[in-house]
This record gives C-alpha cells, structure tokens and sequence, in this order.
C-alpha cells in the first residue's frame, strides 16, 4: 500500500474528533484509540464490498462499543460505501442524518447492528457466528465461508450479557469470532482500577478462548495479532492495549476524551500533533484513495462467489432464506386442519410444540432454543437435532442458563439472515431479557420469543416465578408483537403470525395449564390477525362485553354463559394482541367494543392500560399485586379468576351503570 | 457431636423429599445433594441465633440457589427457629404456607433474602458483605463483625449477574463474603454438557477470588475447605463436588431429581439407602436434639454481642440505623428552604445532587453509587468518599459498568441493615437492572434508584439511550413508588418521600435538560406526597384539565398560559408519582380530575396507560414509538411537544367535545 497506515488512521482520527466537534456531542477518544486497529483490519483482513453491503458472504463487523459510532462510520465513509456520505457525517447526531449518536442498522446499509446497550454487540455477534455456521453447515464452504469481527470496550466486558455470550461461543467451539478488546484501561468514571481488578485475559481463557494481546498502536503487533487468531480454531479475545483519544495531545488517555468534544483548541493541537493539514471533514486525495482501493480488496472474491452462487443447484433455497421469503407451505395450515378435525385441550405452551412439530419440517430456516428450560417451554419439535460444536446444521440450542444471552444472539442470528431465530423461557424472564427484547424491536428483526408460564396458573414456584406486569410491559414496548392465544388454534395463528412478521419480533406469552379449545370450527382466515375478535355473539340483547387474553377466555366463555342464564346477553371477544388490534379501523374497533356495553377485561396481570378497551365505566378484573406460592386452581380461586367471583362483580356493575 | 453428621444430613433430606413427595411439586435433588455441605455449615461454622433471627451480628446465609428452598426450611426447622413448624413444611408450596415455592424474605424471619431468579442470591450477599464492611467500618469489631455465606448452583454461576457481582466483589476485596458451588453438574435441561464447557474455578481466581475445591460428601474434606476460605483474605469460591439427589438410588446424579418429586417408589427406595425409618416429617428424637444443640451454639456470642452493645457508646446510632429510623433532620427542609428564597433553573438530575448535599451530611446511613454515569446522574454528593478495600467507610460505590450487579447489590445492603442504598444508571438502562428492581419491590426493602436522562430530553444519544415506554413499565411494577418530579422542589420532595419509604423501593426519573423552578412559595406540606396536585387554577371558566410529569410540567404551564389568553380556562396538575395519586380518596382524585374538563396527559413517553387519568374522550399527548438521534430541543419540535403543536390539538379536542 503506497500511504502508510498510520495516513490512514489519522484519517478516522480527524474525522472522528470533527464531527464530535461540530455537533459538540459524541465520543471522540474510542475512535481515535482504536483508529490502528480498525484500519489494519478493514484494510487487509475484513472480507467486505461496499459497493454491496449486503452480500451474503460478507464478513460481518460489529462495533459492540457503540458509543464510538465515529469510528464505523468514519470507516464506512472511507472505504467507499455510498452511505454515509460526508454531509451525513458533517451532521454527525443532527436529525435527520444517518449518522446517529449510536449506530442505527435500520439507516445505514453497512452498520450490521445496532449497538450502545454494552455487551449487547459482543452477544448479537455470537448469533452472527451461529448463524454462520449453520449454514455453512447447510450450504457449503462455496456458499458460506465469512467471519463475525467485533470491537468491544470495557464497558462491553464489564456487563453481564458478555459472560453469557462468551461462555455460549466458548462452549459452541465459535471459532469464526474474533474480537478485539479495547483495553484502554478507562471507563466514563476514570480509571478502569476505581471499579474492576480482573484479569480478563485469563477469564476468556475459562471460557476456552483463544487470547492474545497487542499494542494496538504498533501495526505489525496488530498483524502478528490477527494472524495468531486467525489460525486458532477457538473464537479469539485479542487484547488491543490502547491509548483513549491517541493524538489528543493533552486529553489522551483520560476519561475527559471518552464522552465530550475535544474542544477547540485540544482538536487543533491534536491536528498538530498529527500532522494533520486538511481542513474539517476534509480527507486529502491519496489518503481518501488509498482508502477507496482498500475498499476495493475483496472485489474479486465477490465475484467469484456470484459465480458459484449462480452455478449452485441451492441458489434458490439460499437466496430465500437470505431474502426471508418463508416457503408457500409453513405446515400450519394442516395443523390447523387436524385441530379442526380432533380439538385438543391441552396447554397453550404444549400448543405451541405441537405448531412446531408441523413448521419446523416445513421452514427449514427455523432455529430453535431455550434458557434452560427445554421440556417446559415445550420449544424442541420431533426430531430437531442439537446444535453444537461437532455439528452445526442442528437446528436446536441448549442455551444454557442464559436468558439475556440467549435473546442477543438470537438478534445476532436474525440480523444475519438466512435463519429465523426462536427461544423460549419463562415469561418472568422477560424481564432478564428485556434489553434484548427492546433491540430486537428497534432493529426490525424477526425474532420469536416462546414466553411459557405466563401468569399465577405457574402456580408453586411462587412470585418470583409468576409474571403480573410482564405482558403489559411488553406491550410497551414500541414494535414488538405481544400475543397470548386462548388455546390451541389462537397459538397456531399466532405462530403463523410470528413468522410472517418479518419486519419485527413477536411474543408468544403461552400457559402452563391445561387450556380447552374453544374454536372447533375451522376459520377461513387467521381470526388472531385483526388483534382480538367476537368469539361467542350474545344471545339475549346485548349489555355486557368481555374481553378476555390466553387462559382466561375461557373463563370468559363461563361467565357469559352464567350471566346468559339469567338473562344478560353476553359478548365474548379474544384479544391475543392488543397491537394488531389498535391498527385496525375505527368501525371494527367500534363492533367489537361498542359504546352502549358495560366492557370487561379479565386477564390474570395487571389491570393498567386496560382503561384503553373498557374505558371510564367499565371493569378491569386483574391482579395488582404480586402473586403467592400455591396450587394454581388455589391462586385463581384466591385472586378471584372465577365465575363464583366475577359474575357477582359484573351484576353490581350493571347495576351501578343503571342498567338494571 | 453425638450424633455423626450424616445423619443429620439424612433429617434434611428426608424432609426435602417428603415435602416436595406431598406438594407432589419441588425441586428435592439440590437440597438432598447440598445436605452434607449445609449440615457442616449450620452446626459448626454459622454463627446464628434461632432464638432471635433479626440479632444484627449473625452471619447471614443466602440460598442463592432458591429452587431448592427446601434446603433451607430444614435448616431452619432443624436447628430450632420458631419457624417454619413442621406443620408448615407438611404444606411447603400450599397457599398460607410460609413455606413458599422459593424462600421469601417477608414470609420467614431466617429467610434472609428472596430467592430463586438466578445469580441474584449471590449478587445480593455480595451488597451485604458491603454494608457489614462497612458498618463494621463505623461502629468497629465490637459491634459489627460477620460473614455472608452463599449456596449458588450452575444456574447462578452461568447468569451474567453473577460475573458483574463476583467483579465486584473481587475488586472490593470482600474477604468476609463466602460462596459455596454446589458443583453437581446437572440443570435442568440435563448434563452442563450440553450448554457450557467453562472452567469456573479459573474464572473465579481471574476476579480475584480464593477458589478452593471439597468433595461436597466428605465431612472432613468439606471442613478443610471452609477452614482454607476462612484463612483467606479474598472471597471465596468453595466448590463443592456433589451428587444432586443424593440418597435416591436410581435417580441421583440426574436431571430428574432437580425439578420433581422424586415418586413414591422412588421416596421408598431413598428410605432404604439412607437407613431412615421414620415416618414422613417425623426426625427420630436424637438427631433433633443434636440440631437445636447445633442450633444454640451461638447463644454466648449473642449475649457477648448484647453486652458489648450495651456499653457501647454507639448504641443508641447503631440501633437507629439497624432498625431504619430516620434522623429527626435529613436535610431537606433547610434545602427547600432555600430554593425557595432563591429559586434554580436546573436539571432535576443536578437537583438530586443539590438535594443530596443536604441529605447525605445529615443521614450518615446512606451509601451512594452509579454504574459508571457518576458525572451525569449526579449521585456524589460533595465531599463524598469512595468505599474501598483500603476504606470500607467510604460512603460512595463506583459500581463500574455494572446495572444489574448494582441493583442487585444494593438489594442486599438494605436487607443487611443499616445503610440506605441509592444507585444511578441512565432511565434506559432500567431494562438492564429491572430484575434486581422487582425484587427490590418483592422484598419489601428501601432502596432509592436514581435513573437520569428520562426522556427524549436526553437528545443526541438517540434511540438506544431514550426511554420511552420504562416510566409505565416501571409503574406497572407492584410496591415500587416512581417519582417524576417537575423541578427541583419537587426533586427534593420526591428524595423526602423516597428516604421516609421504609416498606418498598423508590424510583427518581429525572431529567439531564434544565427546568425551571415552578414552585417558589414555601408549602408547608409535602405536595407530591398525595401523587398529584393542582399546580395551577384556572382563571377563566374551567374547561381543560392538563396532567403533566416531570420536564413535560413547564410545557403544560406554558400551554395553560396560551389557552387562558383565549379564555380557556386551565387547570395544570403535576402528577410526580402515579401509585401514590391512585392511593388518595375519590374526593380528592374527583377534585383534580373532575368530569366535566377535558383531561391532557403530557409526558414525553408511551401514553399506554393515561387513559386512567383522561378517560375516553382525554387527549394523550405522548410518544408511542423509539425516539432519535438529535439535540434535544430538535427532539420534542420534532414529536410534538411544543405549546405550537399542541395548543391547536387541545383547541381541536373541545371542538370536537362540542365545547366551542
């Protein structure tokens, strides 16, 4: 190469510590310490064409320590991506510019996740390398054949989710995922020494890594680095030691470069110290071309596998899968033939198996899993075979006791592409998982979390076990798609659901107990798709409408019929999502919830956001406080999920409304 | 010791498999497995007094591993509590048993912490250690002078709080902190073979900690193992070689044992192999007598204990802050008394700190703490020292990157006794912690969450640093108090509120943008304490009821403003704190939210929720999808918190309500 890396470098510097400076926002001292780094590997190892930045085959980078956007961005830039063009960078955190305070992988084509939340990169990047072994596994070395890159900081190693993910790829023999530890020795507070004394080479070696370290400012050291992990089957920690803000000549290597514009006078003694002539976001001619023609490196590589895709008798099946097109068969159309055919009374969670013993043939790019709790999240079909070490085309993942793991790697396999990612645990342990979950819907990706046990029908295991404001804290959550079906036909749909949303995750919020099927008639239509539904019309003139999720439809379903008995005519509407429900228009909304009705919600959780459906009058019968340690049918009866309990309560609600 | 140790082991299994055998529900194979280990520490090693479980200088022993509750019921049967009784064992798992399905700190008296969301056991004993060194630090040996002992399984060592906590604790040298693996190498899915290959004794040496191994069935060996842990200065790791379900002959070293009753057959045959004759819940006479002697070999410490105490000059400090009264003064009258002759235009963030420079010089039992943000949340107040290895009389935790391992932490100090935590994080990064949160509420304990930056306002940080739908997630939490407060008087109000909470955990959301000082006459009352108040009355006629929360208040102020210009009359009400509103008599919540108005929540958040408060025909002025990368004010421009955008929409809602 004509321009030496260390051009090349200085090149992420300036800009980096420019746009910091204009938006006087941002996190200059990751970029400019890791500047060395980055450029040896974007320059002679990343496998990459920014001129298609979403070829299969790419190696993918993530840049955990999202906080040090400039870098990916400077590097994007640099390399010759059309996005982000130096306008986007010159608005660097402004509205409106691709550029964003973290990287956003819904607004630039090159950023492969969308990081900030530590040690979610790190975790996200071993979903990655699954997803690439796998289908390595399926389609070939011809097809697949790229690694995970990741450069995580101490932050990222400090968090818990980086213990959950390493000790997964560690297991897992993850030997395509090489990251690099920015061991800058400071965090926002200061030194690294005020919190932490761990040796964290050593504790990656516990998790059967590969480690080696470097001067992250000496090239040759990052090389014979990157060689050593290149060459090592295990998944590799390369100890990048740094200095935080390298250049700055009078902030480096303090905290005071981590989170804040340089200033003025600091950016022009760093251009000083770096010899640094060009104006502000301005890179000279051969730096920016050097730069270009390294963009350029794997342009025969690409090439050459365009040409063995086009000559595979699996081009169709792969691109498919790397396109998310599902297949026209996904087998729940049959499962629902035979549910019509022989009802089940089974538990939704039980349901939800018996979907995916007809999917998982069917949609081969299913992955499953779950945290530790494989016969009771019901989450492995017949005959799906482990993924491990030793094979990788299985389509099952032992997690392990790793909630928040689990769900960042599968974000990590589904930002991938060619699989879709499901796991299950307890819906209590949503909340383990919850940063996760959230990321999962920023970044628009097809994850389905199996949540089973979802309410005090738990029952023994007490309240740390039994969810309350679990499902309505989901629902919360901007673009995810909470469902919890009634029964075996509602789980079917919602399963249907769920793979067919390919422009977000979904939710499966499924029971423990046994659940009757109260839809013997087989549907034309996916009746779940509209959110909720009438499922038993009134049969005297119509006063009372309840609205019911999962388990308690049922107990809906009895109520009506007590209170038609004496004469109230009755409306019985499911609502597995409330999401899909409030999309739908003003006159469906309308005749499901007319105005002239006293509106019932039951739902064993919390009752807040409720008002949205029964409104000022109604009545929301739900659990406002924790649960108890006791036989379900005991918690039900206690917490007053029963017709004995609920028909009084709806009579004297009538009564109050003047009705009666 | 009469009687030999396993026989005394043998009473704690057979009560194990008898009460999980009659709940036909339970996990026997941990507690018959750990039974020897347990045995050794209760009879010759714990220090602890059944005749009074609350004496402050007992050991305390958390069952990390909570699943297997049964362990601990025994124990505390065994050796002579007043409870559980055997009666109460009979019912393990049965509503109005204290013998819940895992062991809850409010239910029993020796129950010292709840237990049973994985990792969190441990990462609790790890902020007791804390606050023993700590008031060891104040109130010297004499008084202050224990261990904290931990049983933690597989599961608690694979989940990513255990390595934030054990990075804690090893950097915090927390030599009195004592952890027992129970090393038998089952979950629940099967052999840790299928999802782990870690070496955690390597991973344990590299945060610092002494790791000893025993055979977890050899009374001797497990003797010299606790004595080597004793000897060593660092925490400990005491991996316990066993075998779960040890004592049941055909399903021991199994998966089976872990979560089921191990069946009648199988019950008999454990009989047999274990020579245990008795009846189901009866101990043969000698081996009782042997366990209450075991359990009164503390009772001369305790009375020495009682003596120093009583002659000591501390005592009446000491029992304040061990029983959680609060000083007459903490500071924060004198501090309104000044913001009220000279009012602050500030972040309520910086409030907080202000607040605590008058708090923490007035109440010496708080500890504070960030998880890395302590230059932006605030939380050290001046002249505040650090708590250290070297000065465990510190007053200030640099938690490191570390949200969940901090709540967690600070769960445990306030359970310890004697220190109010209060710990910051970014509002988003609730998610991380939120597991740590619930239990804070679960367990009924004071701790004071100080989460910054609770909006939108927080500005170029973008979407993967914003809150949007926390503040309702978190209000949907039972027992947690969230608090909004709109400036500083009400931040100093909401730190009074927070302090005085003895029964559950507090939560500040508070804002990095400046806001101005709303309230400039001195109340006489504490006005956030009813949840809500009228900020303002309307001048003209009464039409338009506006509620508002933190930052979002002023703007409500400034809309008021512009509407009573065009004779609309206006009322705004502050609503710093939901639960505490939802808690006050119809009159009052009539008197805010009268029927008649129209009602217009604002808050820079998911309005999911308001329709409580503003009913079906309210106007919800909020954010209902991820926010973005920007300056702030470009922000709420941009979603449409202005008076601009929203003068116009309230103008439009009482056209529509046929006002106008």
């Amino acid at each position: 190469m004509a321009v030496e890396p260390r051009l090349l470098a200085n090149a992420i510097r300036a800009l980096a510590m420019d746009a910091v400076q204009a938006a006087n926002s941002g996190h200059p001292g990751m970029p400019m310490g890791m500047a060395d780094v980055a450029t040896i590997l974007f320059t002679e190892y990343l496998k990459f064409d920014p001129a298609e930045p979403k070829w299969p085959d790419r190696d993918r980078f993530v840049l955990s320590a999202g906080h040090g956007s400039m870098l990916l961005y400077a590097l994007l830039y640099l390399s010759g991506y059309a996005q982000p063009t130096i306008d986007d960078i010159r608005n660097f955190r402004q509205l409106g510019s691709p550029c964003a305070g973290h990287p956003e992988n819904f607004l630039l084509p090159g950023v492969e996740a969308t990081t900030g939340p530590l040690g979610q990169g790190l975790a996200m990047a071993v979903g990655m390398a699954i997803a690439e072994r796998h289908l390595n596994a399926v389609f070939g070395d011809t097809l697949v054949d790229h690694r995970t890159w990741v450069v995580a900081g101490d932050g990222d190693l400090m968090e818990g989710v980086n213990h959950e993910a390493a000790g997964l790829a560690g297991h897992l023999g993850l030997g395509r995922l090489k990251v690099f530890w920015d061991d800058n020795r400071i965090t926002i507070d200061g030194s690294t020494d005020l919190s932490t004394s761990e040796d964290i080479a050593a504790r990656y070696a516990a998790y059967g890594w590969h480690v080696v370290r470097c001067d992250g400012h000496d090239f040759d050291d990052i090389r014979r680095a990157i060689d050593a992990a290149l060459a090592d089957p295990r998944p590799s920690l390369i100890a990048c030691r740094t200095i935080i803000g390298w250049g700055a000549p009078n902030k480096q290597g303090t905290s005071a470069t981590h989170g804040a514009a340089l200033g003025a006078d600091e950016v022009a003694a760093a251009r000083k110290q770096l010899v640094w002539d060009a104006e502000p976001f301005d890179i000279p001619e051969p730096i920016l071309t050097a730069w270009r023609e390294a963009g350029r490196r794997s342009t025969d590589a690409h090439r050459g596998w365009r040409e063995r895709l086009a000559g595979s008798p699996q081009q169709e099946e792969f691109l498919r899968r790397i396109e998310g097109r599902l297949p026209p068969d996904t087998g729940i159309e049959g499962w629902l033939d035979r549910l019509a055919e022989a009802p089940q009374k089974i538990a939704t969670r039980k349901a939800s198996e018996l979907a995916l013993d007809a999917i998982n043939p069917a949609v081969p790019e299913t992955i499953g899993g779950s945290a530790d709790l494989t016969g009771s999240n019901n989450t492995k079909s017949k005959g799906q075979q482990p993924f491990s070490r030793d094979d990788p085309s299985g389509r099952y993942l032992y997690y392990g006791i790793r909630e928040f793991g689990m769900a960042a790697a599968m974000n990590g396999m589904a930002l991938h592409g060619g699989v879709i990612p499901y796991g299950g645990t307890f819906l209590i342990f949503s909340d383990y998982c919850r940063p996760a979950i959230r990321l999962s819907a920023l970044q628009q990706v097809r994850v389905v979390y199996v949540m089973t046990h979802d309410s005090i029908g738990l029952g023994e295991d007490g309240p740390t076990h039994q969810p309350v404001e679990q499902l309505t804290s989901l629902r919360l959550i901007p673009n995810l798609a909470v469902y919890r079906p009634a029964d075996a036909v509602e789980t079917a749909e919602c399963w249907a659901l769920s793979l067919a949303r390919a422009e977000g995750p979904s939710l499966l919020a499924l029971s423990r107990q046994n659940l009757p099927q109260l839809r013997t008639d087989r549907a034309a239509a996916n009746l779940s798709a509209r959110g909720a539904y009438r499922l038993r019309a009134a049969s005297a003139t119509r006063r009372v409408v309840l609205i019911a999720t999962g388990s308690e439809v049922q107990l809906a379903v009895e109520i009506a019929g007590r209170l038609e008995a004496q004469g109230i005519g009755v409306d019985v509407i499911s609502m597995p999502c409330w999401s899909l429900f409030d999309a739908q228009d003003a006159s469906y909304r309308e005749d499901l919830l007319p105005g002239d009705a006293l509106k019932v919600s039951i739902e064993a959780g919390a009752t807040l956001g409720w008002e949205r459906y029964i409104g000022p009058r109604g009545l929301a019968i739900g659990l406002d406080r924790f649960g108890a340690s006791g036989p379900a049918e005991d918690l039900f009866r206690r917490f007053g999920f029963t017709p004995d309990a609920i028909v009084p309560l709806v009579v004297a609600a009538l009564k109050a409304q003047g009705d009666q």
